[in-house]
């Protein structure tokens, strides 16, 4: 098979980690496993000091024509003063909603070697494997009305809508249980039923789907302020845990951060199955752009070649390819290979690049 | 001087930390300080259940003649049933926002007894003293529209809306830098102006204030997102945290969980000064209803007298009273006293009156 890659490294550290995975795919191919080719286009920052906004036209028509996406990172200190509607995050944004990536993949795990460097108890993360499944299309972040309006006196009014309808609750709630009974078999879903009405169809629904179609996963209902005190508590209490937009944004940090991990962690985010089977996705490290250490070899490529595992297990269904890779990242750790954020004492770390190669190498 | 308290003891664990309230007033009134006089009314399931409906017309005419009002806590399993409208939740909003209570004061304290109660590392939560401002009768959860609408084909659509005005964000603001120019002086701003609107005004309105009134503090923005990683990360790093009323609710439980004193914290939800000086003002526990344990004299009073201490600083300009009663926790707690929730290994531990007489002896 022959898959087709686009290449978003966007700003700060985000070059450099896709440089990783390049490294890693020259490897990949050597094996035989599969034929990749790539294309790479601006996103973010980049993007709009060349084009003058964060996701061309022309850059979004490879993204919907492309197998799959990798981005590196979008955003800095350089676009801050940019207005709303085309900073850097707007791009992924767009991304996002046009190529209707509904379902984002989150998940917080706690690499053993890196336990200590939780904040939390070490036998309160240990073994942490948590699937954040967030609601990525719908929500507060595109509603509408979305706006600023001034007044009559010169004060001015803002305005976010959230909204939910049955079938985007449906389709989250299938992911969630479907990747639940490949896991442990428990889901929990989070929302504010009691103050938005929005909470009150996510639950509304999300117990139907549960009753229709899987009896056998067992599901809890959680309030999200509850739900990210519990996070902090008792991580492991946790296996699936489904959530809308905005709790999702939030909470899936808190997951992130609790691992110790941050910089290990990879993301999905996937549309809808398609007639010829492949869906659209769009895989991404969960930490940001850095650009206090960009260009300085210094970046954890690992979220970023975990992203691409994950590529390889959901859109082209190659998992032990992903197996493969992921033990080839298990490995390099457990040889004592370390970037400078995950050494113990900065002592002997290794620089992006080294890593990478160690990577590809295992 | 003479005070009216209304107290509103609600349900689950509300009416025997309210008890402990009682207890200590009689202290307090021996002290010859001042006299304080109370009322006891129903609110939440209690008030479902002898009104059918969470908040009676004539409590809420009474909660606006009082001088303040302390409340235990409401919500509970026998009214999981009852519709959005009238489960007990919908009394307390109905307070905090017909009452004009805009401001939510929740100190996020660790207290050194306690702090290895914690889930992180002791050395990031020892001497933790957040204060989280909260804005409480604006954003999502009073926004209109706010519905769920039956669509042609029978599927649903729910809405919420988050509106922020100049003036309510202004007159938070101001609560915030007023609080940091007593403490620290640094305030951190959490919204999310690269997704919502409201976020943009929030930021903007918040720097202005910042600018034209308090520019001998410190004012840093941080994305929710970012500050729900932080506060796990490094919370000492915040002193003074200003938020909308959603991501309030979400951050200042972190906040409190992260303490290991979840159930010792008050809170105080304040409304504008009026002429006379005095404002509207409800204290209220951090922690909720329990009712697992209601009946059973284990509940901690603490953060439900701590409440009382609130009080006497915030409506009452009592702050010497004020610093005897928190000098009588300390105390008590320096003891050796605690109730089983805080007791190192459950032995030895007194129950909720027990806990109250032993404060109000101190
Ligand atoms: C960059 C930003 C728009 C984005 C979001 O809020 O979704 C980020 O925080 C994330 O979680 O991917
Ligand atoms: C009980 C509920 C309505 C309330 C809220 O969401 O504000 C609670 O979580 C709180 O923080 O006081």
């Amino acid at each position: 098979a022959s898959y087709n890659l686009l290449l978003l490294p966007g700003d700060g550290i985000g070059p450099e980690v896709m440089a990783g995975v390049e490294t890693v795919l020259a490897a990949l191919r050597e094996t035989g496993i599969a034929r990749f080719e790539t294309e790479t286009d601006l996103v973010g920052g980049a993007a709009i000091d060349r084009h003058g906004k964060p996701l061309a036209d022309e850059t979004l028509e490879r993204a919907k024509a492309a197998d799959a996406i990798l981005l590196g990172a979008v955003g800095g200190p350089k676009w801050n003063g940019v207005a709303y509607d085309i900073r850097p995050e707007a791009g992924l944004l767009r991304l996002r909603k046009d190529l209707a990536l509904f379902a984002n993949l989150r998940p917080a795990i706690c690499y053993p070697a890196l336990a200590d460097a939780s904040a939390l108890k070490r036998e309160l993360v240990e073994g942490l494997d948590i699937m954040i499944v967030r609601e990525l299309t719908g929500g507060v972040y595109f509603g509408e009305p979305k706006e600023i309006t001034v007044q009559a006196d010169g004060s001015k009014r803002a305005v976010d809508t959230q909204v939910y309808t049955t079938g985007e609750i449906e389709r989250i709630a299938h992911v969630a249980f479907d990747l639940a009974r490949k896991r442990s078999g428990r889901v929990a879903s989070a929302e504010k039923n009691n103050v938005m009405k929005s909470g009150v169809l996510w639950k509304e629904v999300v117990t139907q789907v549960h009753a229709e179609h899987y009896a056998d996963v067992a599901l809890e209902h959680v309030l999200a302020d509850n739900c990210a005190m519990q996070l902090v508590r008792r991580p492991k209490q946790f296996d699936v845990l489904v959530t809308d937009n905005l709790f999702g944004d939030v909470l899936s940090d808190v997951a992130a951060m609790l691992t110790g991990s941050l910089g290990m962690l990879p993301s999905a985010s996937l549309g809808a199955a398609g007639d010829g089977g492949m869906r659209r996705a769009l895989y991404e490290p969960v930490h940001g752009s850095a650009p206090d250490i960009a260009g300085a070899d210094k970046a954890n490529p690992i979220a970023m070649i975990g992203s691409l595992a994950m590529c390889l297990r959901y859109s082209f269904g190659l998992g032990e390819a992903a197996d493969l890779l992921d033990g080839a990242i298990t490995d390099t750790l457990a040889a004592g290979t370390r970037t400078a954020d995950i050494a113990a004492d900065g002592a002997g770390a290794v620089g992006t690049k080294a890593m990478a190669e160690a990577i590809a190498a295992a």
